[in-house]
């Protein structure tokens, strides 16, 4: 049974991983909580207190050794062994997401399939093969695989969410602007980048 | 002076102008908050609350008047003027976005155009214009420019920022992995895809 972290400080832990991996860290080493909060952007005490969620991996008036802190945020996170995702919905965006797989690869994150009600209509330069929608069942639940983004437009959004998670899906990033119902224990994280745009140009004087 | 609409709501206030768009209504008609809430997926009464900071748009018994209330809401965002947006680092992110101007086209917004340090390094399905860093400061003060989309490395993602604030951008979108440090007054909203993903693995069982 894993604790239970609270979701913001899930993010900032998966900020301090991303940090130390950006920074090119070799494979020794200390970092003191001042360098790495400052680089993460967030406050010494607080970032102190997040990692207490890992354990005890700091050494006072040392700092943090590096490879193990690398190990335990892993394992806090469940990203030592990351889980393969689906996306569904290659239109604009998703077929920007699926041009951006080497992205995602340098992430340790890789996209097995996309699914799209026209498969045929994929541009050439996307590597990940696309399948018809009909086949996500089978290809979902064969692989068990867990999480999907969903691109889909917002009129289609909840019936295909519904899908996934009818084929064993647990967590989306949903990109569809819409509020997507699920039961508990479902994870969504919403994007949703014209609204985040357009909610910007509000605050813009 | 603008009423202070917290951010949640603003955000809903851009989600519920979204539905209306997607669903393509026609030029005149009434929509119920009954059909615009479930479209939305937030309560009934939620949605009500949310449309009060438009002003009484809706009549009893009868709906909103669905011009009107697009009216209202571009007002009420201040979407009737959309600002032009600037991108900043052209990697492998910051181009599959660029690819998707079309998408971000049909959404209102224009992406007038896009720099980096190395800016030759473009490829050649990219239509906005790519840019020097050098040409920054004059091309955004020049037009006025208030908003920016940050896709740089995170380690450069601060000293950027702070480039752009210096320059008169008042809101950034943020795709680097960093918590960016900024005075109050300046909008900052986080979209961090390797994170988003990272942190919903966790949620699976």
């Amino acid at each position: 049974m894993k604790d239970p972290i609270p979701r913001k400080t899930v993010y900032r832990l998966s900020l301090y991983n991303r940090c130390l991996e950006q920074l090119g860290f070799a494979g020794s080493g200390t970092v003191s909580s001042e360098v790495l909060s400052k680089i993460a952007g967030v406050k010494s005490p607080q970032l102190r207190k997040d990692l207490a969620y890992c354990g005890h991996v700091g050494k006072r008036g040392l700092g943090y050794d590096v490879v193990l802190l690398r190990e335990r945020l892993a394992e806090t996170l469940g990203t030592s062994r990351l889980p393969a995702v689906v996306l569904v919905g290659t239109g604009n965006l998703g077929s920007a997401l699926l041009r951006y797989q080497e992205g995602f690869a340098k992430e340790g994150f890789e996209i097995t399939a996309a699914f799209d009600a026209r498969p045929e209509k994929r541009s050439s330069d996307i590597s990940v093969p696309v399948l018809p929608m009909t086949e996500l069942s089978k290809f979902v639940t064969e692989r068990g695989v867990k999480m999907a983004i969903l691109c889909v437009p917002g009129t289609a959004a909840q019936s295909v969410c519904n899908l996934l998670l009818e084929n064993g899906i647990q967590a989306i990033l949903n990109f569809a602007p819409v509020i997507l119902q699920t039961p508990p224990g479902v994870a969504v994280n919403n994007v949703n980048l014209a609204i985040e745009l357009e909610n910007l140009s509000y605050f813009i004087k």
